[in-house]
């Protein structure tokens, strides 16, 4: 019996605080951890910003609510759950995967959360714990599970070692240098193949 | 953050086993534990009489396909899936829930499973581990999660018993006298307060 784990940005949504700097046109929330390097850091610098233009955690849920879902993921999405357990793991935070997660028919997501005052205001994240994409792959497993997952960037390898089975799915093409050793599929039906392989 | 651990037959869907002998009309299919009280003998005494009456797995999904989910048990599942993360912890096969995971638009479900062969004639049936369901709740504890957990039998209270909260869900009179400390919801709406004292 297998339990299929994903990453979400990137795999199924696009980039979230991308698309946020995009939408609300906020250049500064163009930064990642190629600019500012340590996360911590470079979030207390993110909700900075929000807190400096006034926007509450309805505001950016509404903006994330316009992003949409990678063509054929919700198909996609469908189909893993029908012939797996599908899990979603993902660095994001449960506030702002949400909007996301009603246009894929809420799948089961692990992520962070948010803190969140009663005007709405973020006062800060809550990571809920250290590496816990590899964490959730050892949890199915200690449920006697075996664990295929897929991801595309670097946060996303401890998942993908841990696993039984481990995917790149359109990794840029640093990550595929640094870990030759996983299958890379670079659209939904090379994944499925590759899926096809174990599961169904 | 919470996960919600729920039971799948008593709660959402009536009993697998006693709905196919009505269906079927094979009254030796009504047997339960209260029968015959070693598991694994009930078990090969039901595969047997699958067997004798050349049922395979198919023609079982598709009787189990004409079983309903209670009232509101849709809707109810719709609202833990937008207030948290919810799992069904069942002692039932996948391929057994199948039929009704699909009517219930596939909620994350962990189970046992089956051994079908090539025809559909099923071989023999598949634990998992032992005491699954409390080792799903650790499961989730180890992932930083507090769990609420719901259930109606004698099997569900080890899971009730290792979930931060526990609550029983229409039990028989016996489970209340005998687990005592451990709420009572009657129906969705009495069951949704409780969890709103935690959730919501």
């Amino acid at each position: 019996m297998w339990v299929v784990c994903s990453d979400l940005e990137g795999v199924f949504v696009p980039e979230v605080w991308i698309n946020v700097a995009k939408i609300t046109g906020i250049e500064k929330l163009k930064l990642t951890t190629r600019d500012i390097q340590d996360y911590d850091e470079l979030m207390q610098y993110r909700l900075n910003i929000l807190d400096e233009h006034n926007l509450k955690i309805q505001d950016i849920q509404g903006v994330i609510a316009s992003i949409q879902p990678f063509d054929e993921a919700f198909e996609f999405t469908k189909w893993l759950r029908k012939i797996s357990r599908f899990v979603i793991v993902s660095d994001t935070f449960v506030e702002f995967a949400d909007p996301l997660m009603e246009q894929l028919d809420r799948p089961f997501l692990l992520c962070h959360s948010l803190e969140i005052d009663e005007s709405g205001r973020i006062t800060n994240y809550i990571l809920r714990q250290p590496d816990p994409k590899r964490k959730t792959v050892e949890a199915f497993q200690s449920l006697m599970y075996k664990v295929i997952a897929f991801g595309d960037s670097y946060n996303d390898i401890s998942m993908l070692q841990q696993a039984e089975v481990g995917i790149l799915y359109r990794p840029p093409q640093n990550v595929i240098d640094d870990y030759p050793e996983f299958p890379v599929a670079q659209n939904y039906a090379e994944l499925r193949a590759i899926l096809e392989q174990y599961i169904v």
